[in-house]
This record gives C-alpha cells, structure tokens and sequence, in this order.
C-alpha cells in the first residue's frame, strides 16, 4: 500500500467532532465526467466501509472493476456524460487520504495516535475538499451502507451543498447489533499479536490474520441467508465427501477463507478500526438533540431512500424510520424497498430496479 | 481444566464415522434424580455447544449454577422426583469426556490428532454410555440446540432407544450461515499464534485470545437483534460521553468482551473446533439417503419440537422441516413457535410456556 493516489491537500486544518484538529489532511479522489462552465452538475459518491475512490476505475491494487461501475459511467444511471462525479477516499482509510498509515508531523506513521474521527468527520474533510475544486452546490450526494450515513451527514449539517440526496441501504445510527458484530472485528484485529498495539508499520509483518477474521465476521453480515444458502447451500468444495479434517471441505469455507485473506491485500487493519468506530459513534438523531427530524429541519433537498428486504445489517425498518424523521421535517423524500435475494450486498450488485430508481432521481 | 470429574470408561473402542475407532474413552456424566426399579423412568438431557452435564448442578469451575437448574430438578419441569436424570459430556468437549486435551495411547494429548467426530458419534458414545448403565430404553431424552441434534440423531439412528424426543431451538442439519458463522471462529483460534497447530497443552499460553473472538461472534447469533436493542441498545458502559477511544464506550462492547473472556476460562479451544466440525457436519437427511423423513422411518417414539420466535441461528422453518419430515414418517409430533424477546438463547432463559411445554410433554 506505498503507491500514491491522485490527491490534494486541504489548505486548513480539519476540525474534529472530538475536539481535535487534523492539519496537513490530503485527500485522495477520482473524478468521472466533465465539470460543468457552472459548476452544476457535480455528483459525490460516498463509499462504503471498505470502498475508495475508484467507483468507476480498475482498483489499482487489485486490479478488480471499480465498486460501482454498473451504476457510475457513460450512459449508466449516474451518467458521467452529464454528470461530474467525485469519489473521494474517507479519512482514516488507507488509499491516498490522510489515515492511521499516514505520516504524522513527526514523520512517523499515525498509526493509534491517529485520532478518532466520526462520520461528520468524513463529511467535513469531503466538505472542505469540495471547497478547495469550487463546487458550491452539488447536484447529488450518494451513497450505499456507510456511504449512505455521509450523504446523510451532509444533508443534515451542510443542508445547503446538496439538492438531492440518495441513500441505499444504511441507517440512520448503527443498533446494538451493528456495534456487536464491528467489536468482533476490532477484537480479532487487536488480538493478533501482529497488531502489537497498532504500530506494525515498521515492521514486517501486519495482522493480516486478525484482519481476514474481522472481514470475515463482517462478509457474513453483508448476505441474507437465503442469498448463502442458494449460492452455497452445504454444497462442498472440490471433493466428493467430507474430509474428517479442518480443511474448506464446505463451499461456504473456502469462499469466507477467500474473501477474508483477499481483503488484507488492500486494505489497513488500523483503518479497519478507525472507520468501523467511527460508525459504531454514528447517531444522527443525536447530533441533533435526540430527534433525528430535527436533524432535517428547513432541509430543501430532495430525499430518495432505498432499502433491500433481505438486508439484516440495516433493515428497512431503519431506511423507514429515516422516512418518518423526513416527513416530520416537511422534506420531499421518496421510498422504495427493493426485493432481492443477496442482503445487504445486493446494493453492489446486478439490480435493474435499483437502476431505475437511481437513474430517475438523480437525472 | 486439570480437575477430574465423575466419569465411567467405555468397556468397548467406540466406532466413529470417520472409519476410525476410538478406545479408551472415558464418559462424564452426572445424574440426578434415583432410577426406578423397573429402569423407565431414565431422561437423557443432552446439552448445547459449550454446555455439560452440569445441568443442574453448580459449574466445578465457575460455581454457576447448572445450565438448566430451572427446567431439569425436583419439582421442575423435567421432574427429579420421578425422573432420573442423566446428563453427559459429549465426546470432543473437555469436562471429563474423551476430547482433544485427553491423553492418547501414547501419553500425550491428543490435540489435533483427535479424530474430527460428528453428532452421531456423540450420540453412539451416549447411548454406549446407557448399555453400561444398564438403560434400554429411556423415557425421554431432550435437548436444545446441538443437544436437540443429538436427540434427533439418537431417535433417527437408535429409534427404540427412547419413547420421547423433545428438540427445542434446533436443526436437522447446518446451513451455510450456521457454517459461516462456525468457520470464522475456527479461523479466529487457528490465527491465534498461542493455538500453535493445537499443540499448546503442555504450553504456558492457550490460545485464548482466538478462542474469545469465536465467542463473541457466535454470542451475537445466540441473541436476537431485538434482544440485543432491548437489553444494551446505544447505552455507554459507566460514562456520560463517548471516548474517542478504542475503550469499550458501549454496553454492548464490554458484555461482548466479558463472555469472551469468562468463556476462555472453562473451555479448550481444540473442543471448540472439534465440536463445532460436528455441528457444521450435521445433515440428518443426507445420512438417511437425503429424505429427512426417511431418518424416522418406522419411529414409535413422540416427538416435540420447539421453536422460538426471533432465533434466527435455527428458525421456526427448521423446526417446521423437521415436523414435516416426522408427518410423512407417520410419526407422533407436536410442534409449538414460542414467542420470546431472546432469539436463540431463549431456550436457556426463564420462559413459563417453554416450562409448561416440557413439563406436559416430559410427563
């Protein structure tokens, strides 16, 4: 993870939601598309917990499709031919923008002195990175899962910079049970000797063993039951019984073993444990006095809320309850839950309704 | 672990599914209760993943009282005044029963040269266990979770063995969740550099800290997301604020850390491994040809089934499989979904119909 990124350095320091500052921030993005002469049709892209800024690019560490390339491109449903997209990489991660990894003042790695940062956090740093290319209003804000909760933040504490605001599969603040399953991953990170309290930088080898539990862990959370069970069912990996040993004799096995030792190729075990705390924190409602309406409050931008039936890591019940705090507030929102079978996941993947959906409204 | 508890040695080797043949194998079991004179009032509970035959009777190592003391004593649901009780470790486990810390043939311990074992060889060393005390038939035998496994396993294999078979919160056969979940635990412990190929008895460090992390990932199916909103939500662990820390600041987190921990104190991590193998092995159809309703073929015995409505580690529908598979058989079943906060754990808990169920159907 030494290559650079396309990236740029915000001209102040960053304030913090815990009372510290963050000077010297770079963030790394990736645009698509042309900026408009009046810098209208700008749309932000807000990954995941584990995305970057390649939405719509080859990831240059794995070489894989960008995160998001049915959905962002030349006639897809967030069209670069009318639309300036920009995917920045969050701070606190681990591809171009200022994190854990990073070199502190002192020139040595942040590592765990890295500070704690939150979701607003993230935005704030998008905000200010907005600032620095000139964009005063963007046309859209988007996002999936974590991506969702920044587009959120934005509409919220930046109410003016959006006129519509897309969120899929996320959540308003994460329940006892997204906390639950982010600590077994920061366990299983902290736990591997490797970690040897965050400062394996300098040294050769980096938890990657904590690190595919963690993801491992958290992969499960991403598919519905159902979704496992039609794509692996108790079928077994190449072999015509069960071997009576510990090997992947189960599909299941070796695709969570694969999934798991993949991950810690391209990403940063501290970064790991910065992002998933910082949306363990995430609360709008409490931000805002404990009334997640009032959050919202004179908001003029549009709202669209997607959720997926199957997806038990945010259930609809949480895009519903955004819904709620949005129509107390007087917001236009729209709301669909989409069936699928592949849970939380199935806002990455093939879905033509989805299509539709954020084709009509981000126009 | 070191302590010995009352146990009784297999007069003859034990065949295992693998093909491989176990002798020497040393049983622990408690009793409860005195045995009729005409030996049928005998009730085999049989218990759950990381359960014992402490079902009612203080934990040697933790001094907690028994896991089922509610449901299984005099005057209690299974009735000690008319029943006897028998309560055994299964095999694989570590509280007395022949398992990976056991000492082979050779003097040494097993560890991971024991042989991986499933449901069924529990079982075959449970019911070995009877012909040694001389019981041919048992008024019921009962279980919950894996021990529901076991109860189904023993009516499908051994089906004169027992008049009634009360499976509570339970499967007839792991799906690829279920496996999922196992899988990153196994991977959590084998990570664990103290886990050292399984080898660390005679070793200072057990690989605890990989064994905790595999506890708090199943700890989380064990309860329901509700269970979990009801009993922690977003509450923080004796602080006003948030930390900005990688403290546990919520509830959740720190009751998550302290199951992982107390549990590395009664239990081996090799166990772990060895029994959660069996459970993920667990097909009760594939071993009858793939029909489910040809494992009860014939079956004289009743049949209970119990489900709970918010266990999603084994939902109603599996228990609903299982009473279907038992109609086609032409067997006697009852079949109730209780409604309860718990998920899965519910089975363990306070739950008066869950009482009533047992107490009617037990007799």
């Amino acid at each position: 993870m030494s290559q650079t990124f396309p990236s740029l350095e915000l001209s102040r320091p960053l304030p913090l939601d815990s009372g510290q500052e963050l000077a010297g921030v770079r963030i790394a993005y990736e645009t698509y598309g042309e900026l408009a002469a009046d810098r209208d049709n700008a749309v932000l892209v807000c990954h995941a917990l584990t995305g970057d800024q390649f939405v719509a690019k080859a990831h240059p560490l794995t070489g894989k499709p960008g995160w998001w390339e049915r959905m962002v491109g030349p006639g897809k449903p967030i069209d670069t031919n009318r639309h300036y997209v920009i995917c920045a990489n969050v701070i606190g991660s681990c591809m171009g923008s200022t994190g854990p990894a990073s070199m502190a003042p002192d020139g040595a790695p942040y590592a765990m002195r890295f500070p704690v940062i939150t979701i607003r956090d993230m935005v704030r740093a998008l905000v200010a990175l907005l600032d620095e290319l000139g964009i005063e209003r963007l046309h859209a804000v988007v996002g999936g899962s974590m991506g969702g909760m920044q587009a959120l933040s934005l509409a919220a504490n930046w109410p003016d910079r959006a006129e519509r605001v897309l969120v899929v599969a996320s959540t308003a603040r994460h329940s006892a049970q997204n906390i639950a399953f982010h600590e077994v991953g920061r366990q299983a990170i902290m736990a591997d000797p490797a970690w040897g309290e965050g400062d394996y930088y300098d040294r050769d080898g980096a938890p990657d063993n904590g690190l595919a539990v963690a993801r491992m862990a958290a992969h499960i959370t991403y598919l519905s039951e159902e979704g496992l069970t039609r794509k692996f069912g108790r079928r077994l990996q190449d072999r015509d019984a069960k071997s009576f040993g510990f090997d992947a004799d189960f599909q299941v096995e070796s695709y969570l073993r694969y999934q798991g030792s993949g991950f810690t190729r391209r990403f940063d075990a501290n970064s790991y444990l910065y992002i998933t705390r910082a949306m363990d924190y995430f609360d709008l409602a409490e931000e805002h006095g404990g009334r997640l309406a009032d959050a919202f409050e004179g908001t003029r931008a549009r709202f669209c809320l997607v959720s997926f039936d199957t997806d038990w890591l945010y259930p609809t019940s949480e895009s519903r309850h955004i819904v709620h705090a949005l129509n107390a507030a007087g917001a236009k929102v729209s709301f669909v839950e989409l069936s699928a079978p592949h849970g939380h996941d199935s806002f990455l993947l093939e879905h033509e309704q989805l299509d539709r959906v954020v084709a009509g409204f981000v126009e």
